[in-house]
């Protein structure tokens, strides 16, 4: 969106029309798992959209941790990358281990 | 165990309110994190925020992947048993690989 | 290996072999990268490796729960198929947050 | 921060006997598991063994990323900061979706 993306002192600008439009669908897909499970539709059919929803939030977060590491780690001072490389990091076995 | 168990034609009712009502506190979750987005919030809580879904998620499909073994496999005949096996065994896949 | 499955106590010898061949291909791949590691590999490589290792880990531990489905869930009486059952989503629920 | 660390090459080389000797446990217990399999050991006990090398693997593998952000990334001249975090994401992603 901002023509310099490193001057940022947040980021994800550039994308975050995209995130929150991806954020939006992963919504509604939440949304149609709650009317499978109001009409009892058969188990197996909840489990693969449920599965879908998580594919599209692993998408959603490696948006974001790359969004992290453009904006907070590259051409931030020494000091800061490693504090911002260390939050990364913490980020990353959160999403492995999955809260 | 009981009579009704297998009777049903599909499953989970016992589950469904609490199923129902952790799917819409996951809904507004991801909402949560749409605002978040919104606000340019530090793309690291963000993420936080993502794994307490991604977690949210796995709870409700392992609630799903039971209710389906305890419906649909156990207390059924052997041919179907076979069959509702092998699906709840490719939905594992699915929640393993994500998506 | 048997003609009738079913009929066994425990379960997998038909695919134990299959089972074996892979663990020891496992193990030869995680032996291959203490090997890269040693010669301080690129850790980007070192990684590759280690993700083709759990995808393989994976793919035995859904051998082994559609075998434990198969051996020790279908064909069983009730009682122990509510049990085996219980024990069967309790390994998927660890395999999913992995540990 | 330590003058020597962005010096070096390639690096992990501070933890490097750390890491061999976290592989070399993996690899042990990767051959108990092929023991527990010709054995014909309880599934469900083999599937623990095999969530226990998951985890063990995927602390390996942040430690691995952990190494490339701090040596390959932290300190570089921007471009090469660039080109690194790519990769790096491109690691997480693989062990996100397991391979």
């Amino acid at each position: 969106m901002t023509p310099s993306r490193t001057s940022e002192a947040r980021g994800y600008s550039a994308t975050k029309d995209d995130l929150l439009k991806r954020l939006r669908r992963i919504e509604g897909q939440v949304r149609g798992i709650e009317g499978m499970v109001e009409e009892e539709r058969y188990c197996i059919d909840v489990l693969t959209q449920i599965s879908a929803v998580q594919a599209a939030l692993d998408k959603v977060a490696l948006g974001l941790l790359d969004d992290h590491a453009q904006h907070c780690v590259i051409g931030a001072a020494k000091d800061d990358q490693v504090e911002k490389t260390q939050e990364l990091m913490a980020a990353v076995g959160r999403l492995m281990r999955r809260g």
